[in-house]
C-alpha cells in the first residue's frame, strides 16, 4: 500500500483519479488539496464518491503531500512547476497531468503557454509518460509528464507507421474531436449545455497548445522532423476523443492490419480492432483503453487510422495511474480493470 | 411598421426576440442595447443572425430606445424597474420579459427576489401578459409583465379545471421540467454540458421563484386561494418545458377532453392534443404553441394534465411578441407562423 | 467461484451483467445464450467487453446452462416462465430480470402482459428481489423475481413513509423519468436519436405495465390497499431513472430526514442525501446505488421524495447481482464497488 | 401559386419540405403520397405540423401528383426512377432528393447502389441541383437531382480552390461529420439514442455512397480527375453536417479569405465567415445557409476549409426548395428566410 496525494482535486482529472483509485488494490489516497475548497469533503463536491472517500480537501500549504509516496498534479498548467520541485527534493515522486513538463524545448513551451517556465532545471528529468513508448524510463522516473488527451490518441495512432518509416512524415494530418469534459470543470459560456449540445465545430485551427506536444512526440518516434496539420473539434458529449489520421504511404505493400496488431500485441491498453471495424468512443467510456483501426481506402496510397479513447482516462487520469503502476511495480492493469460503460 | 427596441439583447430571450422579429412583417428593430457589448454587431455574437441584422449593440444611455414604439426588456430581474418608468413617461410601451412586474404583492416579490422594488407605483398598471387570460387588458396595456416560462405551462394546463371549479384547488401539483436554456446565457459550472448532459435532477424543491407567480396566477383563475406543490427539474437538452400536473377531481362526470377543446378552440397558440396522445417538447421547438393533453388514469378521480412549450418562445420571447401583436392590432400570429423544428 | 449463466445476453441488461461480472471476484461466467447470435463472440457485439470475455453466445438448447450454479434471465417477458422450470428442477438457482414472476396475482399479470402465464405453479416460490425489503427470503430463494427499474425507485422512495404509516396511502403520486436504455436494445423509430434526443415527454399515462408491480409492492409495505398515480416520462439520455414522489403527510411532526437515514443506515446501496440536497442521475451512473432525498416544501403537509438510480444497475443488472451475492453468501457489495462515472 | 406534390412524405426530408413550404408564399401543397400511411393526416405523424396542414397522405396510385406543377421525391433511392418518367411525360417538373439521378455514369451508380437503373434515358436531362454551380441549368431544368448532404458541404467548400486551380487536386481530403437524422427516419438499433448518444465514430471508411457523387462534382469543378479521401463520422446530435477539408496549396500567395468572399458574395445561401472564426452547425440549424471558413495553419502550404450546413435543409429539403424557386422564377430566398434556431 502506497500513500497517494492529489493536488487540484476539484477538476475532472482530479475526480477521475479518485474514481479509479477507489478500487485500486495497492494505494490509499491520504491527501487531496485545494486552496478554494479546504475543509470540504470531496464527496460533497462529487456525490459519486459518497461512501468511497471520507477525505476532505486540505490546503496545499498544510504539508500533507510531503508524506506521500507519489503525488498527482491534476492542475492547470503553471502549478506543478511551482510545487513539484519541493516534493521531489523530499523524495516524493510526481506524476503531472498538466502540460508543465511535456515539452522539452522550454522556449517553445513559453511561447505556447504565454508565461515563463520556473522549473527548467527539471525538464531533463521529466519522462514523457506514454507507456507504449517510454515504459522503461517511466519505471525509473521520479517526475512523469503525462501526455495530453489529444496527443495520446494521435501518437498511438501514428506510432507503428512512423516507427517503420512507412509514410511521408512531412504530411501528416490529425482531424480530432473531443467531448466537452476536455475543457475542464469551469464556468464558461462557451461550454454550457445550451451552447455546445446539438452542435459541432472545429476550433483553434490556427494553432492549438497540443500541436507542439504532438509534433515533438511524432518526431521522437520518427527520429526527425515531421509536418503536421492538427484540427481539433468539439463534440456535443461529455467524454471521448476520436482522432482520424491521414498520411501518404511510401510503400503500399505492407500489411497494415498485421503491423498494428504486432506492434500493440503486448500492450495492455491499446486494442487493435478487427479489420474493417470502426472504434467508437463509447466502447472506451470510463476505461483506459485506446482502440485503433487502420484502413487503406480503395487500396490507394492514403492510410487512414482511427483512434478512440476516453479523454479523462487513457487521455489523462487512467494513463497517470498506468504510469504509477509501472513506477511502483504494481500490475500495470491494477485499478484499471473495469470494462467501459456501454451503453 | 413600428419601431422596436430591445434592452439586454445578449441573453437567450434577446436573441430569440431577434430571431422571431427577423421575419415579422410589421416591425423594424431599431435599437438593441447592452452595456458590455456596445458597438459590437449583434450578428457577431449570434452568428445565426448573420445576413438578417446589421444592427450593433448600443449603450442604453445613448437614448435610442426613446424613439421606439415598444421596448422589450430581455434582462435579469431588477433592470426593467429602473429603466421602464422613464420610457413609459415618454409614451413608449414596455413589454418586460423579466420578473419585475409579475407579482402584484410587492412585499412578496421583495422576499423572493431579495431586493427592494424601485417602481412599485407601476405595479397597478402592469398587465400580466398571458393572452389566454388577459387578452383585453393586454390590448390596452402600456406595461406588460410577460409570464415566466414555468408559469405559462402550469397556468394554461390548469386553466379550464380551475375556471370551472372542477378540482380540489387546495391540492395542486406541478411536476415540471425545463431545458438548460431556461437558466439563461451565463458562465456557470452547474449548466456546463459536462455537468448537465446525460443527467436529470430536481432542483429548488424547498422553493423556486416561479412558485409565488404560479400561485398568484392560479388564484386569479380560481378566484380564491390555492394550495400548490411545484417541483422543477433540469433536462439534459436545450429548449423545452414540460409540466405534468396532478389534481383531484371534485366531479368525475365531466368530459375533460371536450372541456379543454372548448376552452382553447379559438386560441391560436394553445393546441389540445387528440385524446390519448402525449405532447412532446420537440413538437413545439422554436414555435409559440403550447400543446396540452388531459387524462383521467384508470378512470379515477385524479386528473393528469400534460403541457409542453418551448421555454424561449411561448415561455418567453414568442409570448412577448404575441403580446405586442395584440397591443398594436397586428394579426396575433404575425411573425409566429413557422412550424416547430422537428426532428 | 460459482458458475454463472445468462439467458438473453444480447440486450442491455445482458451486457450490463457481463460488464459488472467481469470484475466480480467470486464468479465465472460459463454460458451465455442467444438463439440469434449463437457462435458469435459476445465481445464482437459489445466491443467494451473486448479483452474481458472470450465467451461466445451459444444456443439455449445446447444445455450449457444446466451446469451453472445460477442463471440470470435477461430476456423479454415470457421467456423465463418457459425455461426456468427445467433449470430449477436441475437445482440451478434462477434470477429473473424480466417481469415473469414479479406479480403474484397471475390473472393480473395476464391482463397487463396480454398472454397466458405458463408457470403459475412457481409463483409461490418466487421471491421479489428487493433486498431492502426481502433480504432474508432472497438468501434462501431459488427463484428471484428482480424488480423493474421504475418500481425499484418508487418502492425505495416510499418505503419509510409507508412502513411507518405516515402518509395517506390512498393518494400516492410517482412522477418518474427514465433514460432511453430503459426501452431495451431494439430497432424502433420511437427510440432513435433523431426522435428522442433534445426531447421530453410523458408516455403511457393511461397505464404502464409497471403500475400493478409498483402497487403490489407498495401494498406489501403498507399492509393494505393503496391508491397510486404513476406517470412515466422519457428522458433524452441513455441511463438513469429519477422518481419524484408526492404524498400527503398524516403527521407533520416527524423528522423525515432522520426517518430516512435511520431506515437505510445499514443498506449498502441506498444513500440518503444530506438535507436540502437533490440527487442527480449522473451521480449513480454505472453504480448500484439509489440516492434519495426527502423534502417538506414550505413546511406543509406534502412530502416530496426524490429517488435516483441507474435503470440498468440498481434498476436491473446490479440489483440482480446484489441478489446473487446475498443468495450465495458473498459480500453483498462484491462486484459492485466501483463509484459512478461522473462526469 | 403553384401546386406542389411530395412523394414519400413520411421521412425526414418529407416533413422538412412541409415545414418549410408551410410558410412559402408562392406554393400550395396539394398532394403528399405514402403507400403505408394513405388516409392518415400528415399532422398526426408529425405533430409539429398540427394547425399548418389538413392534408392526408394518399396512395401514389391515386393520381393526385399528375395535377401538380412540381413534385418532390423525398424517397429512398430506386423510387424516383420508377415514377418520375410518367410525371415528366405529363409535364410535371420533378425535383428528386434521392440519389437516383445524381451520378451520370449509370454503371458507376449501379455498382454503388447495387441495383439496375431503370430510367437511364433521363440521365442526360437531369440537372445536378447545386445552385452555386448550375443555376442557369436549374432554371430550365425539368428534372433536378438534388445533391446529397455530404456532397453539398464538400463541393461548396472546395469550389473556389478547384475553380482557380489553386490546390493539388490529386490529394483532397474530406473529414465530414453528420447528425443522426442523416440516416433517415427508420427503425434501426444502430441509430437508437442508447447506441448513438454520447458517442462518436467514423463509419464507412472503406467506401461511402456519397464518394462517387462527391468525386464527380469535384471533377466537374476542376475540369479533370481528382483524388479524394472521404471519411464520414456520426455525431451524437440530430441535425448538422460539418466538413473539414484539407488540400495542399500550389500557390501560397493567394488571399484565401478574399477568394472565398468574392466567389460567394452574391450567393444568398453561402456565408463566408470572418477570417479566424469557425462555423458551428447550430448557427445553421433549420436554415438553408452553408457557412464556410478558410484557414492556412501556420502559414504553411496546407489549406483547411470548414463548411457547416443543416443536412436536412441546405443538405436536402431547403436546397430542393431553392431549386424550385429558381425553376419557377420566385425569389430564390422565398420560404427560406427564417434565421437558424440558436440556441
Amino acid at each position: 500500500m502506497i500513500k497517494v496525494g492529489i493536488v487540484g482535486g476539484t477538476g475532472y482529472t482530479g475526480v477521475e483519479l479518485l474514481r479509479l483509485l477507489a478500487v485500486h488494490p495497492d494505494v490509499v489516497v491520504t491527501a487531496i488539496t485545494s486552496r478554494g475548497e479546504a475543509g470540504r469533503p470531496v464527496a460533497e463536491l462529487f456525490p459519486n464518491l459518497r461512501g468511497h472517500f471520507d477525505l476532505c480537501f486540505t490546503d496545499p500549504a498544510a504539508g500533507d503531500l510531503d508524506h506521500c509516496d507519489v503525488v498527482f498534479f491534476a492542475t492547470p498548467h503553471g502549478v506543478a512547476q511551482l510545487t513539484a520541485p519541493g516534493l521531489l527534493k523530499k523524495g516524493v515522486r510526481v506524476i503531472d497531468l498538466s502540460a508543465d513538463f511535456r515539452i522539452r524545448d522550454v522556449a517553445l513551451w513559453e511561447t505556447w503557454y504565454k508565461q515563463p517556465h520556473t522549473a527548467q532545471e527539471l525538464m531533463s528529468d521529466a519522462v514523457y509518460g506514454l507507456p507504449e513508448l517510454n515504459r522503461e524510463a517511466i519505471r525509473h522516473g521520479r517526475l512523469i509528464a503525462c501526455p495530453g488527451c489529444y496527443p495520446t490518441s494521435v501518437l498511438l495512432g501514428f506510432l507503428p507507421l512512423l516507427e517503420q518509416g512507412l509514410v511521408d512524415q512531412g504530411d501528416l494530418i490529425a482531424s480530432s474531436a473531443s467531448g466537452a469534459s476536455g475543457a475542464g470543470r469551469q464556468a464558461n459560456i462557451g461550454t454550457s449545455l445550451a451552447e455546445t449540445s446539438d452542435n459541432f465545430k472545429a476550433y483553434a485551427v490556427p494553432g492549438h497548445r497540443h500541436l507542439p506536444e504532438i509534433r515533438q512526440g511524432l518526431e521522437d518516434i520518427a527520429g526527425s522532423g515531421v509536418g503536421l496539420t492538427f484540427v481539433p473539434h468539439l463534440l456535443p458529449m461529455i467524454r471521448g476523443i476520436h482522432s482520424t489520421l491521414y498520411a501518404n504511404l511510401l510503400n503500399t505493400g505492407v500489411d497494415l492490419q498485421r503491423l498494428y496488431e504486432d506492434r500493440f500485441r503486448d500492450e495492455p491498453f491499446v486494442d487493435v480492432m478487427p479489420a474493417g471495424s470502426h472504434p467508437e468512443t463509447r466502447s472506451v467510456r470510463g476505461s483506459n483503453v485506446c482502440r485503433i483501426s487502420v484502413f487503406r481506402p480503395e487500396n490507394g496510397n492514403k492510410v487512414v487510422v482511427l483512434a478512440a479513447e476516453d479523454n479523462l482516462v487513457k487521455g489523462a487520469s487512467g494513463q497517470a495511474i498506468q504510469n504509477m503502476n509501472i513506477m511502483f511495480g504494481f500490475s500495470e492493469k491494477a485499478g484499471l480493470l473495469a470494462p467501459a460503460l456501454l451503453p
